[in-house]
Parts: C-alpha cells; structure tokens; sequence
C-alpha cells in the first residue's frame, strides 16, 4: 500500500518529520500536493480532505496522512501510527511512549522556534512583528535553546544503549523516528540562526553525534541528496532572518 | 496501584487534564506535589525526577505521571498510556489514535490560548510583554478562536456515534478523555475572556452540549465541587486578563 502523505508542497515544515520517516524506510508514498492535479493530485486534493463535510475525521491541519481509509492528522501521532510499520521504534510499549513523549518535547520545541518569527501569531506577517519577534528571539537564544538541547542530551547521555565508538541514539540501540526528528531540528536550527545554534551544540556532543549518524543513513543521505528534499526558505518553521540570531 | 501525579501544585494548567481523566474514572492517585514533605511528597518530590541524574528517562517538565517505575511526561502521552486502563477511550486502534489525535489538536489549541497573555515567551512576566499582548489577543479573537472551536463543532456534527436527546461526545457513544479535556477548554475560555468565549461558543452548540455532558457527569462533578478542584487564578494557561477579552 502506497501511503499519502498530504503537506505543503513547498516548504519542508512539519511535513518534514513524515517525510524523513518514510524515505528512511524506503517505504512507499506520494507527496500528493506535489503531484499532478491531472492525477488526482495537487493542492486541490489535499484541500479537499479538510474541506469536504463527508469526512468523517477531518485533520484540523496538514500534515496529514492517508492510508486506505485512514485518514490521520498531527505531526506526532501520524509517526506513532506510521512508526511500528516502518520499522522505527522498538516493540515495547514502554520504548514507544517514550519515543513519543520525546517526539512531543520535540513538538513543544519547534513552537517556539516558529514562534521567535511569529511571536503574535500565525495571522500577521513576520515584517508586521519585527521588533516583538527580536524580543521573543532573545529570550529564546538566552533561556529556551539551550535547556531544550541540554534535555536531548541528558538523554542521549543516559540511554543505556548507547556504546562508545557507535552513533548514538535516543532510544535504545536502534535508529527510531524520535532520531530523525532531531536530526531535522539540528537542521533547522543551524540553518536559522547559525551563531546561536552552533555556539549551543559545542555544549551538546551528544545531539551533534546523532544528527551525524541520521546524516549518513544510506537511504536519508540519498534523500537528501535528491529533489525531492526541498531546500529551506523563509516560509516554514526554521527561517534565516539574520537580526533573529542576535 | 496509586498513579502518582506529578504538577504544580497552585494551579490547574496543564496538569488538569490528566487529574480529570483520574476522576472521571474514579482512579486511585496522589496528587504529589500538593502532598506533604514529611511524607516523601510535596514540591521536592517533583523536583527529583526532573533534576536527579538517576532518572532514566527525565520528564521534560510537568505534568508528569508515575506509575511503578515508569515514569511518563507529556500531557497527550500521559492521557495516551492512562486512557485505555481507565476505560476513558475506545478499544480499536482507530478510535485510539482518533481521540488521541483530536488531544493533540486541543493542546495547538491551548498553546495559542496561553499565548495570548505570554506572546514573548515564558521567561518574561505578563507586565513585561503587555503591548505584544493585546496585539496578540486580538489576532486570536478575531481568528483562532473560532477556527478551533468550528473544527470541534464539525467532528461533534460528523461523529456517528452521537444520538439526538443525548449528551454528544467527540468519539463514538461514550465518554472518552478528549470529552473532558474540550469541557477544560471551555471553562478555561469561559473564565479568561468571557466575552469572546461566550460569542463564539454561540456558534458551536455541539461544544457547549460536550461541556454540559461533562459537567453532569457524576464524578467530575463531584470533582468539581471538591478542595481538589484548583481555582483558576493568574499563573496558569488560562488567565482573566479582562483587556485581552476585547
């Protein structure tokens, strides 16, 4: 079964996460609002998930996922679905909600991130919250930056899994969805605001070692390397606003 | 097995949530930090799993629930492992990622809503960041407010489980935690800005039925009337701020 992955078709954003889970499978999927309208596919399709009255589980937002009949929304429970199939968790119940509740701090994380560019909201433009989103940058670099990644770390650190001389994880002794997101926030950041996110990880080796193991995945290197990766810009979560990374 | 509780013990903020899915199903916990220290609980308990290097797998920060030696963080996660042991969800994987998909949905929801007093972020005090306050208070009312709670209506509306002359749920026939985690969204909303809320709400008889379906219940609202119910007050996500109610 070919899933569908339904996202903005030109920004990495939250659709970012699914997609570097299923090209890290080598599962197979289409990016439907990338597609052909010809085909059934493009924008309009996705529109009309969440515009169409005769769904009965309507996402409140892309990304969402189709799968048959399913049709699933929010970034961390599509993995939680999608992650067990894929290969990208451990079998436990223990070791999933744990994978989970990480992906969820990943969640909290990447708000504010997105927030020091649209600290008033997603309503306004950036350029009419130019000096707010200064501010709330500051406070980010300052207190926010550093305890989320000192957080990811300590884990790391405490994974008993985890061996010397080997990529490290955050679960277990396995590659898991929760790894590659963090390589995507590691992404992120240091292309948003490179001073402040490199000046942090010099404090995290830990996180820099699992964004260089995701890094040379076979398949997530050859992901990365193709056109279906799309670069960043200053329309998703992580933008490069210099006067932002203080 | 007393679950044990974890959260702030002054407000109802995020940890709510997790005390009315313990309610409603008349489950044995503790609500630690609002314990004695004498007794091994209190503030200091808390404090220890989120600072002791022992600890395994670290909450990020409360709410936290623990539960023998498993120790989970994370709201939606939380009501994830709970729900299922408490009989507040269904038993099919669908009906499990459905409800857990629309609490994940609640919790953008109440991200949004607590920014509106803290635009800047959680390191300033509301006095600090008041201009950027009012601003975003009223991109919210205008916007967001009604986007949320018409997606809300909407899967009330679709829900095929809901029957005329009875009380409506969010997912099939009975009360599940997503239920009482809208019915917390609606008081939240009711207190901090009465007069949006209560316009809006106008709008969504489905949500105001939930509420009323909740309130009825018999050990919420014994809940409800009880010292174990917090007071809203000024330090949690929903505060009554009357210049950010428009």
């Amino acid at each position: 079964m070919t899933y569908q992955l339904h996202y903005w078709p030109n920004i990495q954003g939250r659709g970012e996460f699914i997609r570097l889970a299923l090209e890290a499978a080598g599962a197979p999927y289409v990016d439907v609002a990338r597609g052909d309208e010809a085909a059934g596919q493009g924008m309009g399709a996705m529109a009309r998930y969440l515009e169409d009255e005769s769904v009965a589980r309507p996402p409140f937002a892309c990304p969402f996922l189709v799968d048959g009949k399913r049709v699933i929304g929010q970034t961390p429970a599509i993995l939680l679905y999608l992650a067990p199939r894929l290969g990208l968790v451990g079998a436990s119940e223990d070791q999933r909600l744990w994978t989970h509740q990480i992906q969820l701090t990943i969640a909290d994380f990447i708000v504010e991130v997105h927030d020091i560019h649209h600290p008033l909201g997603v309503t306004l433009y950036y350029e009419d919250q130019k000096p707010e989103a200064l501010r709330r940058a500051a406070e980010f670099r300052k207190h926010r930056l550093s305890k989320f990644l000192a957080w990811f770390e300590a884990i790391i650190t405490r994974n008993p899994g985890n061996k010397a001389g080997r990529a490290p994880h955050l679960v277990g002794a396995k590659l898991s969805y929760a790894d590659l997101s963090l390589f995507q926030v590691v992404e992120g950041l240091t292309y948003a605001i490179p001073k402040a996110a490199g000046k942090a990880l010099k404090k995290t080796p830990g996180v820099v070692a699992v964004h260089e193991g995701v890094a040379r995945h076979k398949r997530v290197a050859a992901y990365l390397a193709s056109e279906r990766r799309l670069p960043f810009n200053k329309e998703g979560i992580f933008r490069h606003y210099p006067e932002l990374d203080g």
